[in-house]
């Protein structure tokens, strides 16, 4: 078995391991999309999240990853009643992945062999309670991101196709990383994405050789690498799984609803998606920081990666994304 | 079983609504149109509605939802003789959704296992007697919103292709999203639409922590949510009943079709589409409101709806589409 | 069973209607196209032409209407000798219909349970001796256009795909409906064409009211309605009858050759299908009107629907088509 | 049996004639372009033209219409021994042919029920020893035009796909009609035609007003107006027969050949095959005039058909083709 | 059997005669490119050139033409030990050849009959130790061309598709006629034919009339045309066959080598195929002279044909690629 | 068995022959690009390597390579526990090469004959452990560049198609030649090959001279060739042989490090790939001299390949790439 890169050991990049911890805590938040320079190690942290996530708990066998027969899916294989503790899930879409491998597709060898009309889930199947990761979404077809997204907002796989009407669970959160200079995605698309981060390259020299250094210690010696991380990870998985707990206790008062509304009329973005997010990143962040309600801080903390993707574009301002919504913050805070 | 957020509960957006509850009294008004910004619960809008919607008794096993033997198209399997209820359907197109499982097509498997040119019925089939949802219909391909389009309208599915020729009842209504940034759709398609509404993020920052609250209000804890608006929906599934028995006495005196031409007449609409669709539209209003012939009052509410995608565009009058309606309809009526 | 719109119930459109008429008593004046407004019924009288049009006679069973057993295709199943009568066949052609169901195409349930290379009859077949119906054919592609053109003039199917080199006997009037909007055809494909109508909707109120009227009168109570307008109905469909076995008799004098020459050259139309079509519709309207022979006024009441199609555009000359057909009769018949 | 409008009955048009008739003397000449208005009867002709040439003698259900068990292809069903005579094929090819139905393809009846690989002769074998009709050429992709223009030129179809390796006969001559209007054929493949022909409408009434009459009485009573002009069509196939006898004895002096260079030179054609259909044209029409040998009269009379496709563009001389050859050759003889 | 033109009738086109004997004597010096006029009787050259060259050995039923046992590829069916003469194969590729038809690919006869995954060799096996030639090989997509050269180049035929991992010997001369007009080759492609000829139709009247009076005289008694050049032929069939006995003994000199590096510094051309390949044409053209090693003269033959498509395109110089060789071949040697 | 030309006999090209041998050393370097002129033997260089290359030690009969009975993926064929030495594979990308042939699919033998579904590995699976080269690699799409450099960066091949999930070993060194002229690699595809090398043909006649001297003799003579040089060859596969060994004990100090850094700040490289790579390649070229730790002098003398391609253009300066990095390592190690 292949060792991970630690999730702790990855230098600086903070913004982009506070959203992957968020989402963590409440899939309902949505998607997180990774913007950034090449070679920041934007798919090592997602390989890296995989590896701290803790495990959970299914049925042998269930394609699908479901907790109890309850769950199961009608069209599903009979699967024994033994429940495993399995890693969280984490699906890597690869290049060429074709749509039918996505979504699932009729099972070809049962058809030619047994003459039966099956059902062959697919990775959106073995997502379910996981995460999916796309490198470079921004290269996938536009109707590919959108049937992803539709999904993991919907919680569910829909399939008409081949003669097959099917339907199943498939909660994930979608992790998206582009490079702007590639091509953009749709705003449309864009907004359906719960948050998203921007990466840079360190432009400090000691900050770079810490990550060179880094980098050439778990090549030369994996198995020391990770155990000396082991620590830290551990902190990290055991404050998520707290989190999880404390979510649906932390309270919203009324003032931060209004403070999430000010925020977005502020900014102009469109619809309610952006202070539902918000909040939802905020009362992740108060439970993971401990505290009984959100507060003002909270906001602050999450106010760019939750918004800073609905901004509209304001050709007389150079500044970027994060620095304006930060800007706004202050100002409808003061 | 999921819970569905409550109609009744959703804030504002009373144009939205009311188009919904007209098709509901009269599916032979055709489908609405339902543009505006990201995130302002259109598809919401259109689930809730099917939750509240009465069920309909249908023949056990038919494909089709048949009301009665008489009403089995003649390729359907056979079916026992009882009856059920089932909930009014709606079915969502998802993306990717071939044309294929839209229409119906050659059943392999039967022509695999037992050599025969069998038809397997599509989402259409699905659909009849229910609603049909689309979410950003102007990313569909402009000849399958035609073929939509054109079974709404005939209330027939027609199917030639691989070798079969099929036809059966596929009377729906269509309920298509749309983004006005996405692209428009052609003059053509839009007029085929009945009715056409805008909905846009509420400017007002206590209406908008309004739509946060009861959002978070139901996420944190559904059947209270749900319990506490059934009141509501129940009121408006009764007024609707009511409405559909007695939709066929209202009465439309002469000098309300006379207003009907008049207007269409005096915006410029292409064709009869338009005073044919206000009349229905209007007296499906009356039927709601328990008048016994259609006024004036029911054409004004719901002239915007009826003609503002039928309005020729005009240049120099910067004024939206409804605000045009709406003066013309004073003026006429003045 | 459904009732149809009546086709003397239609309010105005009259050459639409006439057009419709002759094209029934001399299916060899070619295909009609009718442009116009969207909603103005041009469906509508299609099919209403359809539900007035007399019965044919046919060997029960041929999937070419044939009347007798030396008509049968050689590819044909047999047949039994009876001889049925049937409504003359209206054949509407659905969105989405393949090329292999139009022409016709290789049986595959035959070749797959017993492996015989048969042919399956197409739409061209079922509308033989009958009408072909296509709403908007400006969307059509142009090469299906173009093969439905050449189908309808040489009253013929030839098959040369998938293996199989069949031909069958296609006779029938080609109708096709256009929005000039929405782009329009080629000259090419215009001048196969024998006839074109204009159709807009009414400008006048109580034009507008009393198709209102009617179709809610339709709505209402369809039984009633069709009742009401048999007694025009027959009356038109006894007239085409008798048109029918009259047309051999009608004379066509040299001085009406020479008017329909003249006319042509004045108008510039290219080739001579525009006098040839002009000939055969003023002889069916003789044959209409009862007249033995054909007369100035006949040319005249037919000349735009003929003609207006094949005239040159000229930049400089703002009227329309029908009206500087109208200019030139008048100044050749001076 | 259909009737089909005599050859000589066709009013005008004398150099199409002309051109179809030298072909049908020397198929060696290749292949004749009918360029023109729309309804000049350029379909008419080639179908009378078939109904005019004699008979061709052949094996008995042999695909390729073979002569002689010699001219069998290898890949042939045996064939029984019988002669038999045929009117000489005239193959339409109607739109929407495919590409396999043309050069032909894996029998997939045979494949499937036998297992076997075997040939499945197209329309290009058919149309061995006989004509091959496209209408609208231009319209045609390129390169299913390269290809006939290929197989009539080389008078051998070879297939290298599905498996298959197959050669066979096809000699016939092409003949493609086409509409300027409707764009143009590269010059590459123009050069690869025989001859080309203008047909236009009369602009004479008398001449119009001829067409109609001819027609009108052809449309009424076909039997009778077969029979009249049955004597001229004799005339013409005899003279064509005697004519393929005396091609070979027909003198080419060295003048002649001195002549043909020296045209082609003085118009600029690229390449030598001006000068060689230059003179088999003028070869075959000596022959059909029972002249011993070539003259500069006959020279003259196909010097515009062989060489106008030929003549490279003048942007500073409007005129047309036909008249810059017919110059030239003035210019050229004096 | 049919009359092939005789190599030694063509008039004129010394340099495309002579560029087709170099690669016979060797075939290592690669392809050839002949561009020019349509008409100039580039195919017919082709042609010739298979029925003048000498016969070879081969094992009988060997699909790549295998000489021995030891050059048969692992994958073929058993042959008899067999040894025959056939003709030098020359492969003509008809257009619309499938890439499988000319790589080869999956015997579908066996895998449905015996269910064994089988390679079916194409053409490039077929062609193996002879020529192969593409009409307008400008036509041809730039991938086929793209692998013809590949496979030219390396001797060799790799196949992997539709699960075969094959390879055979494919040594032939590729032939590709181009027409300039018509689009240009890509300078990469260009760069891997090894020469390039242009050919002209003859300015000169009397070189055209005996162009036709051959061309006549071989139309007319093709046998007595045939034997009366059989002489010239078997003249230089036997030259070339002495040649290739000859060609390792033949000398190149250091002053040789200095020379085609001289050149192709001072035409500029990329990389060093160009002088590899003039000293190969060089070499050749010695043997064939019967000359014991390469002189300038035999450089100076040669340079145009091997250097004239390497050439950099030079906008101030009007001059001819050829033109411009042979000048700088001038100023080297002076 | 065909001759190589030998690894050490190649005249110059310097960079592109060390680029190589580091990969050998180290695999983990990544791909290299090889830029450059046409003709310049940058194929020839890729077959010379692999001939030159040590064998590899694999379980017979295995797909991938394997080296171990627990390397062996999953869904592998049993094989026998025989360890043998084979050549260290060189996979040539033939032109054509299907994605299902590279990354392996469905094996249909298997699907149709035993109704199993199994895996048929691809080129992927057979490079592992080996080379895989691409010829012109500016040609292939975008996305199966991407898709390599995927594979070759992960060591992993995914397949997610046909109903298959596989996963199996792929380590192997990429190498892409490219012309420049050609159309370029996207920065994002650049980015992600570890070393570009840039060769041009040699402007002195001398070093021409050679070239063409050593291929003549090499064509002539290839045995005494390929034996004479076989010294040379032997000499650089032993220090690579031995450089592999040493590669783990070769030093890295922090100076190195920080002079990484240093380099790759001060030419703007984006992301950290750039230190990354420029760290491995230097440690290798350390090994390779025996020199127990990287020196600056390592790091000069691999700057340009590690560093060139990932220099953002600057179009005041026209120097060309590796001179603008070789400048700014001067400048920084100043």
């Amino acid at each position: 078995m292949r060792h991970q890169f630690p999730f702790s050991a990855i230098v600086g990049q903070d913004q982009m391991k506070l959203a992957m911890v968020l989402t963590a805590i409440d899939p309902g938040i949505g998607g997180v999309l990774v913007f950034g320079d090449r070679g920041t190690g934007k798919s090592t942290a997602v390989r890296a999240l995989a590896a701290l996530l803790p495990q959970i708990s299914k049925l042998q066998g269930s394609a699908t990853n479901a907790a109890t027969l309850e769950d199961m899916p009608e069209w599903a294989d009979p699967v024994s009643g033994n429940i495993i503790d399995v890693p969280t899930p984490v699906i890597d879409l690869p290049l060429g992945t074709t749509e039918d491998r996505l979504v699932g597709a009729l099972d070809i060898e049962r058809a030619l062999s047994r003459g039966e009309k099956a059902f062959e889930p697919g990775l959106l199947a073995k997502a379910n309670r996981g995460y999916l990761y796309i490198d470079e979404v921004n290269l996938l077809e536009d109707h590919l991101v959108d049937l992803l997204l539709d999904v993991a907002q919907s919680g569910e796989n829909v399939i008409e196709r081949e003669g097959l009407s099917i339907r199943h669970d498939a909660r994930f959160v979608l992790v998206g990383s582009g490079n702007p200079e590639e091509g953009e995605l749709r705003p449309q698309l864009l907004d359906r994405f719960g948050l998203s981060v921007e990466v840079r390259s360190p432009k400090d020299i000691e900050e770079r050789v810490e990550v060179i250094r880094r980098r050439a210690a778990f090549d030369t010696n994996p198995d020391a690498f990770v155990e000396k991380w082991s620590v830290e990870d551990t902190k990290i998985r055991n404050a998520i799984m707290a989190a999880r707990e404390a979510l649906k206790t932390v309270d919203a008062p009324d003032d931060t609803l209004r403070d999430c509304a000010g925020l977005c009329v502020a900014i102009g973005s469109d619809g309610l998606r952006g202070e539902l997010t918000l909040l939802r990143a905020a009362r992740a962040l108060a439970a993971y920081k401990g505290s009984p309600s959100v507060t003002r801080d909270h906001l602050r903390a999450v106010a760019s990666m939750a918004l800073s993707h609905r901004l509209r574009r304001d050709p007389l301002d150079d500044a970027g994304s994060s620095t304006r919504v930060d800007r706004t913050v202050e100002e409808v805070f003061a």
